[in-house]
């Protein structure tokens, strides 16, 4: 990332708020402020937020005692105007008199509830929703975006590859999803975002996170694992584990599964619907007597959050462009017995469908 | 925590709405909702939701594949009725219809915007904040939490008193923030909230996460750590390091300081007001010339959350009471040069103010 890009992509925002009807987004601290400007601020109760109007001129408001580490992201080598606020100021009302009149303002759909009325009280006028307006703009990622997609893929694949280290029957699932937490860090992520370790029976829930099971002789294990890299940008891995002999029923179930994975990839390409994909595992499953035991989506689109669009979803008319990421990911889940899920991140660039996940879709057999 | 606990927080919420003339609190995932059910929802895209209406009756509406986690968090052993929906389902149509007329909801404050405005939608009446009507109620702690904060408080103390293994000079903050980090997963925790690493200049930020700066010998070095225990309760303390000799005009302030955290934590106690607690540090640091560096609030409240209900901050004539639990933090930045702070969590229980951390303040020499 360099300053020029986060110039182009306010100017984008002025644009769309101008096609919108719109004249000013604001933006709270999360994954939208850092794509915009690249400050990765903290998301608490002092108000920090970003504006920007549809001439293209913007401001951050920070607290004081953020401010240095608001410039140290570089936000001082875009032309972005720097207002601080000290502890006993009211930061809702210096932003809006520095800002002035303004007629129809929208916030990022993730702004707390408080910071959005506080916000519109001080402007005098109700927020509304920016629905697509930045979520459109993250769709379709660059060149950069994508390797750093593959980078973080590459990282949450080296904890995959060394499961056997830590999962071993006698052990706890929280005790295994303590090391996989250490060992997200240890390859590179800067934070956990998330350690799913379903065992058994665990696994019918899929977004079981970690309990005091201990792991069985046979037990099918789900691992689902990501975090967030240094340049901002998500893993988000599922691969199955066992240790010792799986039921029979369940593999025959597995290699269904890991046809209907491989379905939905190979459907997958620039120019079908997000639906259609989600209709390659879907169908197959159903075929194969598993559809009523697939009860998610098959994927979500990755960037700067591990959810984001597109959401292959049944219904979703989304065209797959050039630039996008997502999750294929369908699974089974049989209430009471065990669950299966393989995941691999994919995207989309120079009309080609790359994985940004490369570890075998075997069942792991430790 | 035992189910009677829910039970009676439901009911607190129901007697609070009808002194407000509310007839609904929804409540999305996060402090708020683990507070009142027990249930730790992830907080992504898909809606899951609480509702409690005046008359004490609640809902639960969760994605049909969160349905299993939500049920192994307890939520089938309190009076709340479930309500799962598909992916190809309008969730917040359904809550609406299964509640009916509503003329006065409310939301807690940390509601993402799109969730309160499309819940605001199903119901036709925008939704108002809770304001202080949760936050009132997290406000004062049972013993049971009390306890559970002073057990986050050791875990996080156990990782203070290991530093020598990972605050090395020739490291970079990146490397041993990367090693506390899994040391407070290590050490009990269930997530990592924030790791500080902050040395030299950078100290100067009090927000400064981790960067590349190599750690070099006399810096000062701010040490602001903190993590989630398995009972939701979180740890935050800060301490300070050195590796060799400080800078001597560093030393005459951090005795300073040392000295203003003591009479902070002297002043806190049972019928003080919380801006008295700020005064006491920030005056004595005022006598002795630090006053213009000290640019933050002496502390936050704890508790499910790292910042939540009282903030120990100048104009807050909020009088301390029983079941209070807050954070005692002050410091000084000098930019350019160096920054410190020394932070413990305190509780109050039986008309007693005590620390929940309890490793020296004095400055560590490595």
């Amino acid at each position: 990332m360099n300053k020029s890009d986060f110039v182009t992509r306010i100017s984008k925002v002025a644009g769309a708020l101008t096609m919108a009807g719109k004249d000013l987004l604001l933006v709270s601290p999360g994954a939208d402020l850092r794509y915009l400007i690249g400050y990765d601020a903290l998301p608490l109760e002092r108000l920090t937020c970003l504006a920007v109007n549809a001439e293209g001129r913007s401001w951050l408001i920070v607290p004081k005692l953020e401010l240095p580490a608001a410039m140290a992201s570089g936000v001082a080598d875009i032309p972005v105007q720097l207002l601080d606020w000290e502890e006993t100021q009211n930061p809702y009302e210096l932003l809006a008199s520095e800002i002035g009149q303004i007629k129809a303002p929208i916030a990022n759909n993730l702004m707390w509830l408080e910071k959005a009325k506080f916000l519109g009280n001080a402007f005098g006028v109700e927020l509304e929703l920016a629905n697509e307006l930045l979520s459109d703009l993250r769709l379709v990622k660059s060149s950069f975006e994508i390797d750093a997609l593959h980078e973080a893929g590459h990282a949450i694949d080296r904890v995959h590859s060394s499961m056997e280290k830590w999962l071993k029957p006698g052990r706890t699932e929280r005790e295994v999803g303590r090391d996989i937490a250490a060992a997200i860090i240890q390859e590179g992520h800067v934070t956990v975002d998330f350690v799913i370790v379903a065992s058994g029976p665990n696994g019918a829930s899929p977004h079981h996170e970690l309990s005091d099971r201990v792991i069985g002789l046979g037990d099918p294990i789900v691992v689902d694992i990501g975090g967030t890299m240094p340049s901002g940008y998500c893993s988000d891995s599922t691969r199955m584990y066992v240790c010792g002999q799986p039921p029979a029923d369940f593999l025959e179930k597995y290699e269904i599964l890991k046809v209907a994975q491989q379905l939905a990839f190979e459907q997958a390409a620039i120019g079908v619907t997000c639906a259609s994909i989600d209709s390659a595992a879907r169908d197959y499953l159903s075929a194969n007597g598993l559809g009523e035991f697939f009860i998610h989506r098959t994927g979500h689109g990755i960037g700067m959050d591990t959810h984001e669009n597109p959401y292959i979803v049944q219904g979703n008319q989304e065209v797959v462009r050039s630039g996008f990421a997502f999750s294929i990911e369908p699974g089974f889940y049989i209430p009471g017995l065990y669950g299966a899920r393989i995941e691999d991140i994919v995207t989309c660039e120079d009309g080609q469908v790359k994985s940004a996940n490369n570890t075998s879709h075997d069942l792991v057999i430790l």
